[in-house]
């Protein structure tokens, strides 16, 4: 296939939880699946953090599965009351909700005793009607997918674990590669030859993000794109440039 | 004011920046604000994640700046061809944008020589016609508020400096507060007496986050509300289920 045949496939990551938005946790899911999800070419091009109200989470994803090719959700379905994400995808789909025989199989294997086995543990085996369930290696309570919404537990181990588990499903585009040089000359004073590289390389999407590396002023400047020629190409055409201002300035590998 | 005539005032926080989206760059001003605000009674309701797409950029802040009490965006109003920002809210506004005599007086001062204050530094003073600046006590080049929407850079510390020089501006419903109870029960054994004190204590929301202390499972039962006496009284309650459950558990402040 040629590049030009190729098309961006893109994701949304909808975290869902009132423990993200008050502040409380900092999520760490949509770095991970951000990352991840670039690897194979999948592109996320927005995320959202909404809280634990049944209609928002419905309305969300209804809106953003529609949008892009892929969602990803993370949060909310665990065993207690405010672990509502399942029924608010069969909601969001219109299908019912009910115990999923293989859950309910692979719980109770889990449990053993009948008796650990509780309601509430139960609750984990209630997935929407149509759905396919999503492996998580780390606690077995699984995940599951409706066409195109994979929903994944809130705790970044287990999402790690149910992402490793079902990625092969993925069709991606070209993945985006990356190189980034990093220089001591302040944004202000690069920001000139920089727009004008920008405009000669109009397929590299090309970063500024300034900050500091022991105490002095570090800008990491990141060149993303499909083709690994054109990325080195550029990279070392800004690395001339800035040499060429006096500046330091070194290549780094993506 | 009665409890009962206070509002809850709500607000969004839209984070601008591909470096974001790519995982490349984890986060920080999300839960910060988060915090922050909560503290002052403004609480966070949503949050997204964007590219630096104009179109995009322009349609979220205006979605959201009518959903929401206050909206907050983070990123992309610096000096280099990526910080398309200000651009984007004068757009989502229908206003022009020009460079702000007051935002050319600060920064004149701050580089000095009229040589260190390039073109690039300039596009820093472009601000929305009709809006006010926002203070940037860590390196001068203001944020700026159009209505009830707040732009600020993207780099955490220079987001801190400028929402505590401007929060005082902001009109807060009741503070949210919180109660912490931490117990080595799981959460499948407490579900069912945790979900039955949800119902009884409507006026809190009653969160279960799992996790891990020593290698043990430990689990915080967060309570939120703003009557820090039905808070104290709902978590003596709840140490009370737990230790007569046989658990272990300890009520932290916050």
């Amino acid at each position: 296939m040629t590049d030009a045949a190729r098309k961006t496939v893109t994701a949304c990551v909808v975290v869902i939880g009132n423990e993200i938005l008050s502040g409380r946790t900092k999520d760490a899911n949509i770095a991970y699946l951000a990352t991840e999800l670039g690897a194979i070419g999948v592109r996320v091009m927005e995320c959202r953090v909404i809280p634990d109200i049944e209609a928002t989470i419905a309305a969300t994803v209804n809106e953003v599965r529609a949008k892009f090719d892929y969602v990803f959700t993370t949060g909310g379905i665990g065993p207690t009351h405010d672990d509502i994400t399942a029924d608010c995808i069969a909601k969001a789909f219109g299908v019912g909700i009910s115990e999923h025989p293989e859950a309910v199989a692979r719980l109770t294997r889990h449990y053993g005793d009948p008796a650990l086995f509780t309601a509430a543990r139960r609750r984990m085996a209630r997935i929407p009607h149509g759905a396919a369930l999503v492996d998580n290696p780390m606690s077995v309570a699984p995940g599951f997918r409706m066409e195109n919404v994979y929903t994944f537990a809130g705790i970044p181990r287990i999402v790690e674990g149910m992402f490793q588990s079902m990625k092969h499903e993925l069709s991606g585009g070209d993945p985006v590669l990356s190189r980034t040089v990093r220089t001591n000359l302040p944004e202000g004073v690069i920001a000139e030859p920089l727009g004008a590289l920008q405009q000669r390389r109009a397929a590299l999407d090309i970063g500024s993000y300034p900050g500091f590396r022991n105490g002095k002023i570090s800008v990491s400047l990141v060149l993303r794109g499909t083709d690994a020629g054109e990325l080195d190409s550029a990279a070392s055409e800004l690395v001339g440039i800035l040499q060429a201002m006096g500046g330091e300035a070194e290549a780094l590998a993506g």
